[in-house]
């Protein structure tokens, strides 16, 4: 582990306006009254079917290590803002409430809370943006790796991005999500030491024009590592003089080694022409065994025109399009206020805002995932926290788009998505591993996601249905705040 | 100051191969053997005439700091690839060498060595990647935010994009750099606290709905804070609730205590009308000083396109688009060998690579910015290093583009960008504070940079010229190697 990244902070990392309204709520409020807050977003990323959760375990790390150091504090006060008394508060903050979240890696769907918060109202205010920001850049990331690695149709796919990534957190927290989106491995370092993810990497051109002879920098790379020499063959021309000496290498330098060459790299010019010239020069040379690593700008739709054009390339370094998420850089995500105790029962809130698609659901509510016979994830179904759901005969649901269509569930399973992953501010699950979040990726995608919901052109989108009682609570809402203001 | 970030260290913020050839280079180089790379960038994002360099604070903190601890060594250990002497050499790593660089918050433009980095092969190497995503990621934000705060002629523009950042650290940095790029400051708690830049902040739409009434919610806002009411008016109906309860709220709450509504914020729904409708509202009401402030989606041409409608806003919280750059997330700088000492002397080094805009210019150089008699920056000049440039006479020049025109400056002066940063490892330098460098940005815009540069639409090319002899060692190396294949 290394030590910096471990301990690090977010504490401060927050909009002002967490703190103004907390101020606020501290002075006028009783501290005591619960909220619930939910995390959902409103639009797959890049028009896909569905997005992939990631972000998780840094939320809980970050919730657990909430508070405010006497430097922070003095920070605040020096701002005018804020009440002495909120300030002697902040010395001994720490979260106290209830979260609620699917795993980290489930599929997601846009519309249904992913995460949901309960606690006193200060604290459900104050991690409002940590929250976020983890959310929405890991689980971009994921997704867009997801459909590289699946445009990549079985070749593996690595993380080459840090050096175009939005800062050092954005390699490090991206690597981990690429590996989450199906990445055999990343470039970079530090991901591969606090997420024991595989780390790669073999040489720049700078190695070879260091040599100003790309001979003697092959066989000097060859020489120090016999069983990963991988030679980036392009630094001035790919089949007269990059592969031409990689042979050569192979030849004179690995196999009196008795060691193979294990792969060359092209980083420009036209890959799909250039990796069949050299699969040839390098099969007509025995090397049969010798893998073609591609890099340079690629994306799911480079990837795919490569393919379809039958490059011979059996490996990608996927850089800043996977990194910065660059064809969709924005995910979403919101955290949207859903209820609040009155007399210690949730009292259900709603925000209707000028835009239809930012009206909200109100209320404490649970998700299912609903499988047919076969497995397959059908629809996704909000309910009411307090309802129970019935599958053991057919269960009546209601399509929030087309509210007059009679729809049931028949012979269906249900699996509740959230699960308690912080009680009282304590830890109250284990948390998995980058591979084994990676694997339970893998095996949704193979066995529960239509794969018509995978397409990359207009994909069939999920449905998220509403039970009775929780389409009835919006639609009651919603009438209720437009006769007042056509009463006004 | 906060701690935790103020001591992060980016030691293994790399890629694996700048470890990969740093062994390789440990094991067969002799260490003492020096190095000049560059840094530079071939594409202005966006389409612009030129773009802003920050990220150098940050890059000589990683540099200060650059160290290998007992768990880093460990892990290289276990990766099985590196000798057991470059192990223990790397447990008193630091960087002995020289950085070269422009002042943080110059304008930049392609192709010119922003950074040089002068040292051992070794310490050349491994300090790649972390240069260049500290430099890429806030260039980026600060050219965008530029051409944001452009847009709104004269009008505020806010950061507020912390929750859609990827990650921590692009929210705190790139509110530095929104800060350079002429951001007025930011919702940023920690980048506020950092980096002594303005925080601002007051409601989001959980406020208003944990009150279940606007009125009540805007109330207590204004209690808590009467010197600083920005209310915001989109939570139900902007023109029916939001606006008439921020109206009654200045008369009924603010006016007896003898203070102003400062504001009220609109985040959703069609700007440019609710602003005029709701600016006459408050015109009407006598409230003519409290401003508006608009959020949702912002950049440069959403921007330009409300203050063509007329829209009536003061200033603007820009979030997503800002902090993301999402209409081009990446920029695209690049670390380049361009010199190996040999003998006592540098050698220089070229890259040709497969495609054109990709070969480097060669050997240790120097960059002039040059001035006609105006104080207008004419061109960039890159010389060799040991050229001197004397402008008191008529001063030949090449234009690579054009290379057959002849050219000469006359009546110009020029002021060369690089300065030595850090020498021999230690800092040779005073740093600017993010407000100083702010302030540079805006005397260079204002005063040296033609308005034609500065244009969206077809900006006008600056010119980066070289001199004749640094044309001719580009050339002869050029032809030196062209002639090698022909021979092949």
């Amino acid at each position: 582990m290394n030590k910096q990244f471990d301990a690090r902070n977010l504490t401060m990392v927050m909009d002002l306006y967490e703190m103004t309204m907390a101020n606020g709520y501290f002075q006028h409020e009783d501290q005591s009254t619960k909220v619930v807050f939910d995390v959902f977003y409103r639009k797959n990323p890049d028009g896909a079917g569905f997005a992939i959760y990631a972000g998780l375990n840094e939320i809980v790390d970050y919730i657990s290590a909430l508070h405010f150091s006497k430097e922070d504090i003095e920070y605040f006060r020096s701002l005018n803002l804020f009440s002495a008394e909120f300030l002697k508060y902040l010395e001994n903050f720490s979260f106290h409430g209830n979260v609620y979240s699917f795993p980290e890696g489930t599929i997601m769907y846009p519309g249904e809370p992913i995460i949901t918060i309960e606690a006193p109202i200060v604290e459900a205010q104050i991690v409002e943006t940590a929250i976020l920001l983890l959310f929405n850049h890991e689980s971009l990331i994921a997704s867009k790796t997801q459909r590289i690695v699946k445009s990549a149709q079985g070749r593996a796919v690595s993380d080459f991005g840090a050096r175009r990534a939005h800062n050092a957190d954005a390699a490090v927290y991206g690597a981990k999500a690429a590996v989450i989106g199906g990445a055999v491995g990343t470039a970079t370092v530090l991901a591969g030491q606090l997420f024991d993810i595989p780390v790669s990497g073999t040489m720049a051109h700078s190695w070879v024009e260091y040599y100003n002879d790309e001979y003697t920098a092959f066989a000097q790379y060859a020489k120090t590592y016999p069983d990963a020499t991988v030679l980036l063959v392009d630094t001035y021309d790919v089949l007269k003089s990059g592969v031409p000496n990689a042979i050569r290498v192979a030849k004179e330098i690995l196999e009196p080694m008795g060691k193979r060459l294990k792969g060359i790299r092209l980083d420009s010019g036209d890959l799909a022409y250039l990796s069949k010239k050299a699969r040839k020069m390098l099969d007509d040379a025995g090397l049969n065994d010798c893998i073609i690593v591609a890099s340079n700008s690629l994306d799911e739709y480079t990837i795919s025109s490569l393919i379809t054009q039958g490059a011979a390339i059996d490996s990608f370094g996927v850089g800043e399009r996977l990194i910065t998420s660059s064809s969709n850089p924005v995910m979403g995500g919101v955290y949207k206020l859903s209820a609040v105790e009155e007399n210690g029962k949730y009292a259900p809130r709603i925000k209707i805002s000028e835009n239809v698609e930012k009206i909200t659901n109100p209320g404490f509510k649970r998700v299912y995932r609903i499988y047919n016979r076969d497995g397959i994830a059908i629809a996704d179904l909000i309910t009411k926290a307090d309802e129970e759901v019935d599958l053991s005969k057919p269960y009546r649901y209601i399509d929030p788009i087309k509210p007059w269509k009679q729809l049931e569930f028949k012979d269906c399973t249900a699996i509740e998505l959230q699960r308690p992953v912080i009680r009282n501010g304590k830890l109250a699950c284990e948390l998995p591993s980058a591979k084994e979040i990676a694997g339970y990726v893998k095996k949704q995608l193979d066995n529960e996601i239509w794969p018509e919901e995978q397409r990359f052109e207009n994909p069939h989108q999920h449905y998220v249905d509403m039970s009775p009682a929780m389409y009835e609570l919006k639609m009651t809402m919603l009438d209720h705040i437009q006769r007042k203001f056509e009463k006004d």
